[in-house]
């Protein structure tokens, strides 16, 4: 094309102007587009002014897991491209609309993540000195490495930088001169302020200061979490016989620990410092594995008193005198049918009723006695367990 | 191809008209892609109108955590392109198809939201005085705030903007004449209506009107809730002794409490005023859990009575008379081995068994005071619950 | 290009004709693609026809939420483009392959739905005359409104329409000649036949016959949930004492509960007849649940008689004597200590034994009445259980 | 640009020869270039033979869902375009390197599945003669009815169709000369081998050689199922009485269902032959089911007997003496406290206690007769069931 | 284009030179364009040497079932285009800003993968020599068979190939000069360093040096299976008797596997050395499965001895007497009612009394006897199942 306007130029010696005069705006965008000027305007430090004057931020979410945003800038860019430019004297026209692939366009660009430049629209304006108005829009996965480490509620600051290149290097130089906040809320963060960042040489930053909306974590997260643990504190309650305080803690458990699988994908990622509620968390599955540990063993301790334990320490101690442990613990129990007084037949069997009632007796004073042990370790590990379980929240 | 042109028009001096004679439609078909008309038709004050006589409106889907619509935009649009037309005087046909990308279209977009537009086909009509008939689709993804305050129940209007260039500013205008609705329902939601909307200088509105179909998510979301609230409250039927009732009610509040973090996400999102059905679950799973406690506690008051909890208010009292404590509770029971009358031995052993029996029913009744106690604490209970239910309910 | 032609006819003067004889078919070929016919060849009546011999029709998946098939049709397709004819007196081959992104080509799509058409191969086959052979596929999303009523049976007819233009407007216009099943069954429907469909003046409709295979859906939805209903009758069968009937319920309700929360993403949307097995579910869920507090309700029955449900009723009628209540309980039961009779030691012992046996006794039978009672109201409950869910089922 | 060429021709007349004598392979280059061959090259019969000296094929994934294999195929390529050829005496040079998307290339594709070809990279070579060497990529979707029957254990033979012209129409003629293993195994499945399989006239096929790595579906499926089928076996060693066996067995058959609905996810589909281990999930699952239901059953049996069975057939029989039936029970537990003999108050009040002790030991004698039909009924029903889970097994 | 510059040269003989003075940059980079080298330049070894500065290399994220990497390589390269030269002393620049699409650009990618090239801006720079400054991103997928033997610890190093021609063909040939990390972490997995690997003739390598991060996987996975295991061995502290035991076991066993179930998918895939913990997972599941049948069998011995297991023993060998077990039993317990002795009336009811006594507490031993029975083989089988625990952990 520009070859023809060449030969052109060669056929119509004294041509000297390549500028043609055009009835209609039409004529002379097609003209422009004729140009060809695909390459970047250069200047003489090979650096070209990119204005631009109001950005739209928003974001559209908060990865948390990988700790990022994805933003959309909505963009308006002005800058002059001389090669766009017409003397309004033979074309008294001062701006015209020229399809944006005709033309050359600069990519705006994110410096702290990845972006991707996107034409709002088909046209754009050119006015008659070559200034060229646009409007892009950018979708940026800016990273950020946001301080989560009092997770549900967060509070920090993201800069996003726009690319630009050092002074004495070849590129486009973006100058942004406002910002404005679109849309404030999206899922769970509420972007609360943008503000233009101190200005650098090679770069301009916007500060994001963002918010956790900490509502739906709280709901989803920690009152689950929270009325679990106070359930399993106050199962303590429950009376340690029938196995019911250990059914009732196992499940609630294994309710916890499942709970917490399904938790650990909506947590934060770990970022430099690792959000305290997931330490937080494991410290209370612990906590209540331990408590039910304890509740089980105790029921053992309430039945058997400590023989449970101290057997194998007897066992150890001596090994040929293991097998009278049983055979005395069934003798103790007072043996009814063996014994054979003198006495009259009545009274023989009256003795009969009452040492089979006094042996029923023995079992159960033995029996309290080991409750009795049982509860009072009980309450020495409630108490324990309260207090870490406290701290555990406090901290 | 234009400087072919030139170069044509100045090898040939004298052919002042740049439109050839066609003997068939298909050869001013390629003489109009000829000329290469890719910039926009720039009438005087830089606006283009764009007729819209119908669109056909369709609702894809309804996000309801992000809040916004999946539309789908059928829109024939026409528009006069000077630069299409020709003289029917020496091409005598009235119509004719050119390819889309060989010629100028206009993009419609949205203003309240992204989209992208897509040509219905790859083909459009040109009349002879240059207007254009064309059809296209506009995939818009439409925000829009729906107040979701009454959840499963929900009805509301969405503006659907079209993007328009302001009076004084390049671009084009777009002028919608009718909408019609393509198809009524996708999935939960049904659009009822849609209007054109009250016509603005820089845009066109269409108002969706829309309503939740509430069968869904009243099965899937309150049902099942319903039907868990209902047995927790049937359940303080159940009898206290045992640990029945605390291991059906931790059944039943585990299930809750799992059941709401699957509806979680199922949940919409918090707009301005977040949907009262999720405070409503938080009150429920606080409820159930209470009445499950309460439960607790109270089997430890059904065995032993308020000693449970007197105990450390007494060992606060008396820290060195708390060993004395279960001793005295253990005498009570009455130690039939160590009483000795001297009168015959049938009397006493007569004597034995009765103290015995009466230790047994000293017991019984001792245990039925604590019932008692328990039951009348547990009615008192029963009826806060119920009533804090109710009135969560009807709220 | 074109224009290089008009100024080479220029130049040479007198060669009317624009075809160059070539030697070789690819010259041929090259000569054709200068033509750059990309205009679509346009007939008087301003339509084209575009004949389709062959449809292989093969239906990738059926979403039965959003009532659509994912359609596979790869078609063969011919038409007339009279600028791709050549003389075979000049250029002696009656075939020659072009590159079909320097042709034009119809654009085949779907009518009531989505498509996306793709050629098969990159080069198309074109002979003398100006017929062009071409395959094409089209990958299609056909909104069809499935009739899913009895839904894991199903069985209806799909009709796939074929866009093609009205006879008085421009464009092309489609005739399927013949249509052929590719493959029958992908996931679980099966296509079973398919067949060109009435003519109509604008479209050809082609009509997939189709059938749900209904194995998988069987197993995975119908017979789990069978099971737990048939569980949930038998369970009447467990006794009604000791806590393990309410248990064993409560446990199959919020299994099925669940499980329902699982299916609910696999059972069919909401079409103009909801699928029946929906209703049925949330039936059998709500006798499931009534079955149990029935159950709950009996438990308390059976062990305190309607006590608890008078109690309430005669507190409202004297709300003074609600007190004594107990204390009268607690008096039936036969209070041995206090009784003093003038007798002798021993009688006086027998007889206390006896009055303490004689309350035990006592508080048997009336436990066994109540038992009774609860028995009764069961095999009622259990009747009317089992009726209703034999209707359900019948149903 | 070819126009361009035949006016030069035209302005040049003598210059008979169309090759340029150029010093530097870069200007052979875009002389070759700039004859934009995009035409495919087309011999006498229309078919131009493209060879495959060597594919490295390699198997991405195995859908066993939708049945089909996701390939990698890295093929070189090398075809003849007389076109591109040069003539050495002129141009010095043996081979030069052309960007792939100015010269025409074949499109290589799948004959049974869905493929999409990618170039290995941007830039081909040409030799003198026009041989042109490339290397291509493609990414196929193969259809494979892959035999499941025995689903943790396939084995089994894909063939892999290249597309290829029929001898009588144009088009191109794929010939593979080799064929290599570039990885073996990619998740659950391992390619073994890879070979050339039988040419056909229009097509070339490559057999695929897979075998499942049955490890992991062995532990994920297999291991727990048959886990659970033993540990619902070894449940009828747990005592009828308490209801413990049931709520153990209604715990396995409740986790079994779930996990059978999750697994339905990881099972094969349904190809022609239904994988035989979905049928035995579900024969396990009722088995189960049933083996609940009978314990569910004895239980009753073990407390009432048989009375609960009879009692509907006597109800039949005699629906007035239904009544009768509680009394009678009632009665015949010995009604202590209405028998008065005349004898002394002593032997009256041990006749009592007698009385007392005999109605306790006939309830409990009863009991034990229930319980010893239960039992044997019981060992009928562990035998049946054990029998029917290991002919489950062993088919 | 290059057509017209020949015809230019025709028209304009004697311009020997084809390189015009340009007056601004801009028009120099236009000439540029306008010469369209989109070819490779093309050196005499037909090779061309791509030099890459520095990489700055970041793995995004490390598929562990696939076992590759998602990098990212942010390269400089710089190659000399002879072609794109001009003559300073004509242009007096030392540099000009091209757009990227009108000159060629080598490809680079991956050896060991699939990777995907990206400019980073849409201009290059080019300097009077011919010598290419560009940036461009690699966005790979790289092969890397991480060693995961020891999952939750795994640490090792992978190879990134660039793709370099061998040194007798055609093609481009890279040289990398420097890498450097970008960012370290994102997501389980930590980059520690890069380091540019052993240079081999035909391809660069790179090599990655990675770490898992322990603490996630630590959390989910092995915490809570650590947790269950050592609950799963304190369990055996409860008591045998009442069901308890089992009901515990049987909620642990099948929340392991439930727990096993959603593990799988976070475990990675099979290499070729099988992560050792999937084989310890298994081991876990079996030895619970295990211990809870152990459980369940001593809890029938605990209630019946070993009748149980002899019964069909003797059930073997003598088949007739089989019905007199259950008769001797019953006889056993000693049928007060029918005994008849003449002795006073009075003897004879303590007698009853004392016999049934003599028969519960007959009763009572017998069944301690079994309990100790089972408690002796319980104790056993406690030290076989920790030590095996122990012995796998420790494994």
């Amino acid at each position: 094309m520009k070859s023809a306007f060449f030969l052109l130029s060669l056929l119509t010696i004294g041509c000297a102007q390549d500028e043609l005069k055009c009835t209609d705006r039409r004529c002379l965008a097609q003209m422009l587009i004729n140009k060809e000027y695909l390459s970047p305007p250069q200047s003489e430090n090979c650096t070209l002014l990119v204005e631009v004057p109001l950005i739209k931020y928003e974001t559209l979410s908060v990865n948390m897991k990988e700790l990022h945003l994805l933003s959309r800038l909505e963009a308006q860019i002005k800058w002059v491209d001389p090669g766009l430019a017409w003397n309004t004297s033979i074309n008294p026209f001062n701006r015209v609309i020229l399809p944006v692939d005709k033309v050359w366009t600069p990519d705006v660009s994110i410096e702290n993540g990845q972006s991707y430049m996107e034409h709002v629209s088909h046209d754009l304006v050119v006015f008659s000195n070559g200034t060229v108005w646009h409007k892009v829009v950018i979708n940026a996965e800016v990273n950020c490495g946001i301080n989560l480490f009092n997770y549900p509620y967060a509070y920090d600051t993201c800069p996003v930088g726009l690319k630009s290149t050092p002074p004495h290097e070849c590129g486009i130089s973006i100058q942004v001169d406002g910002v404005e906040l679109a849309e404030t809320s999206h899922g769970d963060w509420e972007t609360q302020q943008v503000e233009l960042g101190k200005k650098r040489e090679d770069r301009s930053y916007i500060n994001i200061i963002q918010k956790i909306k900490y509502t739906n974590p709280f709901i989803t997260l920690l009152l689950p979490t929270f009325l679990i643990m106070v359930a399993d504190i106050v199962s303590c309650a429950l009376p340690m016989q029938g196995g019911e305080r250990n059914l009732f803690k196992v499940t609630l458990v294994l309710s916890f620990t499942m709970f917490l699988s399904i938790l650990t994908n909506l947590l934060p990622g770990d970022s430099k410092c690792s959000p305290v509620i997931r330490v937080h968390f494991c410290i209370c599955q612990v906590l209540m594995v331990i408590s039910m540990l304890v509740s089980v063993v105790l029921t053992r301790v309430a039945q058997d008193g400590l023989v449970f334990f101290t057997y194998f320490f007897t066992r150890f101690v001596s090994l040929n005198s293991g097998d009278n442990d049983e055979k005395e613990d069934a003798d103790a129990k007072g043996d009814i049918s063996v014994i054979q007084y003198d006495v009259s037949e009545d009274s023989q069997m009256l003795k009969k009723i009452v040492r089979f009632l006094e042996a029923v007796d023995t079992d159960q004073k033995k029996s309290e006695r080991h409750q009795n042990l049982a509860d009072k370790l009980d309450r020495i590990f409630f108490w324990l367990y309260f207090l870490s379980a406290l701290d555990t929240y406090v901290q």
